[in-house]
């Protein structure tokens, strides 16, 4: 694999390759890469998750990790995303990890560098790391993803991580249906209540609110929020026996899902996070061992 | 040693098993841990030295240290300080150096975690590595505690120094008196100038008068501070012979203590920053080795 | 060598050991120094370049880096840059590489400290590190200095570059002219204009345009200077068949050098930063030697 950008770019097989080699460093845990490679996690946006599970994976794969403040670097000099990346493939950098706002932000980078890029995000578009590591949670529990119904909730139109999982998640033969609010569904298909049907599903899958985004013009406060589109006490109760809750996190107590869910049995949230160290140690592994 | 947390949770025998591992570390330099472990910094609060110590002590014992920084994590998007650590605990982190402006930040993480805690700095709580270096360079010069007369002089009442310091050094049979403005004795009992008896004290500590918490408020200026409170060349002309200066550092020059002294025979503030290290090696290496 | 400082202080036995050295890094790669080193990049300045050119050749020379956040530090507390650099030394850093708005910054340092120096860019004074990669792209490219033809280009008076460049250059047997507006040439001898002579000169090196230092007070558009003073595609035609192209990056592109001449067959700015890594490991690795 040269670089990991976005879902639709991964075959089924890929897919499952990739969910087996994580599988395997979640029994074994770290290993050192045969080889010298240095690498660096490049975030233009606020991170904890993504890039700590990046830098987690990295160590564990034994790698050189080149610290970038964007704060602090010649970006502020007007320098174009290009000529950063053409300056770290001088420099001897093997693979770069990239959150950027601009969506497709990679499109000007394919074919034009060496240096191996896995996409941490990129603004409205994709999140294919995180999809990788919903799919291998699912997976993890119900062993298939043929025939699963999972229910998305949240700001479906901005959401990087509704987007890449409809993708695969619907081609793997689950069933995935949109809830959220009218104003967010962006040109998706979504309900925009629960129904009894939606809380019977296998996953529950919540987005944070990006109150960021939002602020200011927000037709409805949290708790209005919480009570028509979160996941409440009251609507957990109602879920099947074996179903699970995911969130990508960060998340907003008490507003996409009640404080008391965050830990319950069914939540598998902080699972996911575990998780994506797994899947970004697959994914690191396989694009340097495809750089020999 | 599960956490680090306070002067007040370790025993006499902790404390002293811990000074007699960092003289070992001073001795004998680094040692690489059986084992691998992820430790990452969390420091809410600027700081150079006690940051810098614990990055050279954790690279001494061969960990691998995960960056963190503050102003562009997921703390900005809202995130709690427990979600934070929880996350940190999911993506397989061992142990959390955290400085956070909430005295007893740490109290909700306890018995809510698995990773191990070492504080760094609590508000205006504690500062226990701070306290065991400081009691570290003590014993290197004294071989004692017992009956040493200690002066602490300074903001009492803000300091966390002081609070560690005054604790410990009790506990292990020094004398300690408190030196300030009436202003800055907080529940303590202080003495409000120097005097003979003061000055042929064993130990001089003088703590940095926080500018960046008082601005605007305080009732004198930075002379008055130094010719009332402060260590002048003449005061330190009248003490003992084998007398020594502490500051925790970083100090203000002519303020706390005259410019001349910072480096003179009596000084032993750089020391205290180099034995910073060897403590925080002992820290690490107790609690790294009680995951196991 | 003790530090590295500036090339006025470099004979040139020591230069050429240097590239010699570099050379050898640029063959063979990777080496791992005897001996465990702990070193540090204090960068009050944004950098991109320079400081992941220090952080790739720090790593693989296989030692130790103690991040360093100059936004988040007791600097922030007043502390002067003499006090954070005793206090590197007392935590057991090795090497420095500091970069400070300051002219000869280091002055105050040399003498005092026991933390080995190096210079990674002094206010409008030197940027020796670059200065030696220049050095050997050039020598790379027509194995001597002895007669070569070089025009610098730019912004002379603010740049240290051309500083550093100039003294090294002419002393190496090379002849120097500087091109810019007449604004720029502070004490140096200048000419305002191209013309035939400096269009045949062997190598053309191109400086930025400070926009930052000179915002609001430019008299002439980002494309009166291009017209007047840039490297133009109908200019870099006229260029000497072996001629190439240098710059030291960041690059406004169609300012001081037209777009599409930066990757052109002539350009060498991209292996400028490549040989940047080389010239680096060469000077850590002279500077730490020197300290067994």
């Amino acid at each position: 694999m040269e670089h990991f950008l976005s879902t639709k770019k991964l075959s089924t097989e890929e897919i499952f390759s990739l969910l087996d080699r994580a599988e395997n460093f979640s029994k074994y845990g770290s290993r050192e890469l045969p080889g010298k490679y240095i690498v660096s996690n490049l975030f233009f946006e606020p991170s904890t998750r993504t890039k700590m599970s990046f830098e987690v994976a990295e160590r564990k794969l034994g790698l050189d990790v080149i610290p970038f403040e964007s704060g602090f670097s010649s970006a502020l000099k007007g320098e174009t995303l290009y000529d950063t990346v053409k300056t770290f493939e001088a420099i001897g950098v093997d693979a770069l990890v990239i959150r950027h706002s601009d969506e497709g932000y990679y499109e000007e980078l394919i074919g034009r560098t060496s240096v191996s890029i896995i996409n941490g995000g990129d603004g409205s578009g994709q999140h294919p790391t995180q999809s990788l590591l919903d799919l291998f949670t699912i997976r993890e529990e119900f062993g298939t993803f043929e025939g699963l119904n999972i229910v998305i909730a949240g700001d479906i139109a901005h959401s990087r991580v509704a987007k890449s999982n409809a993708d695969t998640l619907t081609r793997l033969g689950a069933h995935v249906t949109f809830l959220c609010p009218k104003e967010w569904k962006g040109n998706f298909e979504a309900v925009h209540e629960w129904n009894v049907e939606m809380l019977q599903s296998d996953v529950v899958m919540l987005l944070r609110v990006q109150h960021e985004r939002h602020d200011g013009k927000l037709t409805f406060t949290k708790e209005a929020y919480h009570d028509q589109y979160g996941l409440t006490v009251e609507r957990a109760k109602k879920m099947k026996e074996n179903a699970i809750i995911m969130h990508p996190a960060p998340f907003n107590r008490g507003v996409e899902i009640d404080e008391d869910l965050i830990e319950c049995r069914k939540s598998r949230i902080f699972n996911q996070m575990e998780n994506g160290v797994y899947v970004r140690m697959a994914i690191l592994e396989a694009i340097l061992n495809g750089r020999n």
